[in-house]
């Protein structure tokens, strides 16, 4: 058998993931066969198995590696002084996630939020699926919660709210914000990031007379 | 026939709605058949016929009661001096929704949040259902989008962001809340005001340094 380098390799399990990600969008986990997989990516049966195992595996990849990027985007971020304020952040992290997978389409649009309602769905009824889910959201939330102990400390959030509550809003936010784009289109990010700008104005009308 | 009154109508339709929906919210719209619904209802294919024509009368009357309902809920907030904040009034609107189904439940948990997901879903590949949603849905973002037009002109926000952009960014924070119930299990609905809560009161470092 001939080397071949790590390059192709990863540019090989990249490509797969790709298709997977497509086919996932379009009709969902369950209507996906691994058939209609191989026809995605023109690759054989033989050089699609020796990645994955099949469709659990190949879900189970795409879902940990954004959960992954997104953890890490805000590991990356509780380090910075002072942190992003959360529209900033917002916005910077799912502007990446958006972007990183832009060229990934379903009838013309992008395919990734289509790709999260999918997984939603499939959720319900998967528990293997569940399970990944809940630990990357785990994991993310958790991050969250992070910088919310910053933006306490710093002065910069009243102090009288759990971090976790906050940090469940804002995971909450970026979702719904995907399932927007998945049901009535695609929308730029920053559109949400004006509208947590301007909550984060919001002042009590008391204060204000 | 006997003349029956218009409350016993209305309990009868009420029934159908209520099975329908913890149908749909159990396996989705498209695994789901009348004859589920039948018997989640118990009652005659006759009975329930007269009511609605088929499963996507049945899942556009669930979907125009509900934005229907929430509408309502802010078309009465936008006539309050001052208008509740927006942790108050995403409290008071999403948490009516939620009360209102309770009793609607699928292996022990809330049915609507799940319903929510499965709507979303079928939405991808039902043009008839998805047009439905989107009419709802820019109803109630205008409605959204006159509140914050409220809040500009009263001083309680910034008027440099376009009210549209606010509203999708608000209805966004509820439809990812209820993503999260249905995936992650029943949450009490004050954790989302507390997030907002607090979101209201960031402000940028070098203002408080």
């Amino acid at each position: 058998m001939a080397r071949v380098s790590q390059a192709h390799l990863d540019a090989r399990r990249r490509q797969i993931l790709d298709g997977a990600s497509v086919c996932f969008a379009r009709n969902g986990f369950h209507a996906t066969s691994m058939q209609d997989v191989l026809k995605e990516v023109d690759l054989s049966a033989g050089a699609v198995y020796r990645y994955f195992g099949g469709k659990e595996e190949l879900i189970a990849a795409i879902v940990s590696e954004v959960l992954g990027q997104v953890r890490s985007a805000f590991e990356e971020a509780v380090e910075l002084d002072p942190p992003p304020t959360p529209d900033v952040l917002v916005v910077s992290v799912l502007g990446r996630s958006l972007a990183a997978r832009e060229s990934l389409t379903v009838d013309g649009r992008p395919a990734f939020p289509r790709l999260v309602v999918q997984v939603w769905t499939e959720t319900l009824r998967n528990e293997e699926l569940a399970a990944v889910l809940r630990e990357g959201y785990g994991a993310v939330r958790e991050a969250w919660g992070r910088i919310v102990e910053v933006y306490q400390a710093a002065g910069m959030m009243r102090k009288d709210v759990p971090p976790d509550h906050v940090a469940r809003t804002m995971i909450a936010t970026v979702l719904g914000f995907l399932a927007q784009q998945s049901l009535f289109g695609p929308a730029p990010v920053e559109i949400l990031g004006d509208g947590l700008r301007a909550l984060m104005s919001v002042s009590q009308p008391r204060q204000e007379g």
